[in-house]
């Protein structure tokens, strides 16, 4: 078995994030896809080991932002490399809230949809929340990063939590 | 709400599919996804009203191909556009066969996943397939074409049964 064959699944790069009363996080993810257009549904799979997974579970709602090419290394490092439990994601950056109440960024995002988590899938060390669209806003016109992008242009690294890793 | 922010979403084109020993089915979807990687899991969306849908269910696996830039509009007609109760869509062309025993063809094919049914979800219009991945292989080095790819250079339509089918 040649495990790299899966390295060929292209695929954006997003920022999902939540907010409850008393809690938020956010944090970047490839694993994000439309699922069926009637009802408009898409999905997410966040690993359990991050602190966004629990807060999108407490919350029962998400926002999802796909990454434009204009994001750079700092700002996928904001988002991917660091705990929302020890550092302010938003800080210093324009942030909106969609009507769900999920604070976002439109920095370097092509669009945001907000959406309410209608059904979970446990599929192991990754958590699959279904949601069905409440809110959807192209944002501009920027070309969406892709996964493969990420890899050869900005010469990013795969975290051991992303769905997407193969250990070397 | 502004569905066409859907269309920034990236993804591969694949073609999906399943064999039992009495029937089989083909299909291309942009529904592909790895999921985790301990242990190594993908998964597919399907619409049911495709006939590959029953076949994986039937089966209890299938096989995942990436679709390569290679590809042109017949190929894409032969699988996304016509039924398998209808037409051999292997008709003709090279057709090898998983670990799993679906039939798939290297044809325009970036790598093969051959995945075992473990978990599904039914999300309304489609269901998806957890497939826990029990051989993979890279078939080619051509570019893996990118849903944009396809509607922007091949000039391709999305279906009314593909998950990310908005009506204009």
């Amino acid at each position: 078995m040649d495990a790299t064959a899966l390295f060929k699944f292209q695929s954006s790069l997003y920022v999902v994030s939540a907010r409850t009363a008393e809690d938020y996080g956010a944090c970047i993810i490839n694993t994000g896809l439309q699922l069926t257009s009637t009802p408009l549904q898409v999905m997410v799979a966040v690993n359990k080991q991050n602190h966004t997974e629990s807060v999108i579970e407490a919350a029962g709602h998400f926002a999802l932002t796909v990454i434009t090419e204009e994001a750079d290394m700092p700002y996928i490092g904001r988002f991917g490399f660091r705990t929302s439990t020890q550092f302010d994601k938003f800080d210093g950056i324009e942030t909106r809230e969609t009507v769900l109440g999920d604070t976002y960024t439109p920095a370097c995002a092509a669009c945001v949809i907000a959406c309410e988590v209608v059904q979970t899938l446990d599929v192991g060390t990754h958590m699959i929340f279904v949601g069905e669209v409440k809110d959807a806003e192209v944002l501009s016109n920027a070309t969406p990063m892709t996964y493969a992008y990420y890899h050869s242009t900005l010469k990013g690294k795969t975290p051991p939590k992303a769905s997407s890793y193969i250990a070397e």
